[in-house]
């Protein structure tokens, strides 16, 4: 299992050594970590639950904390290097509330992954088949979930992102990630169906280029991406996992090691940009 | 002013001999009104209150049609030919009763116009000039009024178009236009803002997108298109004018002929692009 956490860095340190390397760098920013500070929005399960052996602190976020059993189990090895902090995306108050963490613990944040999402949840959301299925509640849990939650978060984080910027890292910026997926994209779709979820990612989509915009005009010191993880052997894929050809079904670890090497080696000039787990742009 | 109502014909008839003209085309579908059955949902005001001296029978929606005086209006000089008829885009059982209208008088649809769409309303929704002002409340309701509300429509009015179809048309198929705007574009957003309003609008597209592959792979005699109507004098560009160069305001007038022209014209191979008034395609 893989940890998402930055690029590997030549300094290794022991938790302990991590709390003796608070620092500030420079009067207008800022704190540097070595490794730099992660949060994975949407830590409990699928592609976010993964862990990594590499350096620099991680705040994986989820709804419930005490039922993300396979982020307890790597709380007991990364110890202090991990915190699990509580955060439904539908309540903003959670979302504030990690911010105040992360404010308080570091100071500081260098990439925001943002994974969570939603297409199928039994007896309350089924992808849509035809339009005669397509009803209100499901579009706007969708858009709540995959669209409204990961752009609140980036609102909530943009000042410890500003603070953090690449710093402690191997990059010159910080990154915001956010997970979409092939079909939002207008112009690849050729099939139709799963209204909900495709409009949803599309808006997302669209937020986050709106975001970039921002970042690149105010000149922040961060970048914001969308990735494609391919398809991946998780609970979000396994009801329609009998489509996928053969050999086209990746596990977590592979599509995980492909994002994080997009991550790890972004430039300012991909702000904005869309990237399948292979590094190629996606259309709108 | 002009009323959205199919392209011309060489039969003028009056109100009256509407009446007698309701007959069955084929065992499978379909009635055929002369100059067909046109509905305009968000005609109360703005782009979608447009008066034209054509032929065939309009269903203008709105959510308070006592209020709408410009429809009521309209309703002394078409008398019969138009129908105006209560829906509230956040209410799916208004559009349930509109689609029961239609089908209890008509019996068919040859072109539905979405034209409302929102993107301030004082004290309500404010566009936003910064991620840092992007509410939850303010995302919701624009996706609930500009994405939800369209697709619903399109959904109870479809067995209606399919009935449809081109009868009583020029054209071979019933159309779908639903208003989007530019600014919904991922690909052309340069300037980001207006979070709410963009994120609804690029879903809005994406659930058009959606909409016409179903219809292409139905072989239905609907096609559905987005039409950006350019900047228009109405109540919803009202407060951003002062930023419109010189020239570039177009009176309603001007843009719904230019929109007509392209609905008007529109063939098979259009279903499911994206035209601005002038005819030239956005990108996604
Ligand atoms: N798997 C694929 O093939 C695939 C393909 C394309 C794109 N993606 C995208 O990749 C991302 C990760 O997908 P996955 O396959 O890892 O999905 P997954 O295994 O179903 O995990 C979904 C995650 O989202 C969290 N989540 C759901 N609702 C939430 C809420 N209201 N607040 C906070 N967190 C919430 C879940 O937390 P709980 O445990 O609390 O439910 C869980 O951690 C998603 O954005 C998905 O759309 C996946
Ligand atoms: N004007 C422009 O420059 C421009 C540019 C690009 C795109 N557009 C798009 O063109 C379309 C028409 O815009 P416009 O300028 O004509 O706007 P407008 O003058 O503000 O009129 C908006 C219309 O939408 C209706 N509406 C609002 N909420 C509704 C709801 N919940 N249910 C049903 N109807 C509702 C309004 O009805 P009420 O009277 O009941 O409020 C009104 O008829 C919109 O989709 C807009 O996004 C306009």
């Amino acid at each position: 299992m893989k940890l998402w956490l930055p690029t590997s860095h030549a300094f290794m340190a022991t938790p302990s050594a991590f709390r003796s390397v608070r620092r500030a760098c420079s009067a207008s920013s800022s704190l540097k970590w070595e490794g730099g500070v992660s949060m994975v929005q949407g830590a409990s399960r699928g592609i976010g639950l993964l862990e990594k052996n590499d350096k620099g602190h991680v705040v994986a976020t989820c709804r419930n904390p005490d039922r993300a059993t396979g982020l307890v189990d790597l709380k007991d090895k990364f110890a202090e290097r991990l915190n699990i902090v509580p955060l439904d995306l539908t309540i903003e108050s959670t979302i504030e509330a990690s911010a105040k963490f992360i404010r308080e613990k570091y100071g500081s944040l260098n990439l925001l992954i943002n994974a969570s999402g939603i297409l199928s949840i039994p007896n309350v959301l089924q992808p849509e088949t035809t339009l005669s299925k397509v009803e209100r509640s499901s579009l706007m849990l969708s858009y709540e979930v995959n669209a409204v939650g990961p752009i609140l978060t980036i609102k909530h984080m943009w000042p410890l992102l500003k603070a953090g910027g690449g710093s402690g890292t191997e990059r010159d910026v910080a990154v915001v990630a956010n997970l979409s997926a092939r079909v939002g994209s207008i112009g690849d779709n050729h099939l139709g169906g799963w209204h909900s979820y495709r409009s949803s990612k599309a808006a997302l989509n669209q937020l986050t280029k709106n975001v970039s915009v921002e970042f690149t005009r105010r000149r922040d010191p961060i970048i914001c991406i969308l990735l494609h993880p391919g398809t991946v052997d998780t609970d979000l894929s396994k009801p329609f996992q009998r489509n996928v050809p053969e050999g086209k079904l990746f596990t977590k670890e592979f599509s995980v090691q492909k994002l994080l090497s997009i991550i790890n080696n972004a430039k300012s000039h991909d702000n904005g940009k869309f990237f399948a787990w292979d590094g190629q742009e996606i259309p709108w």
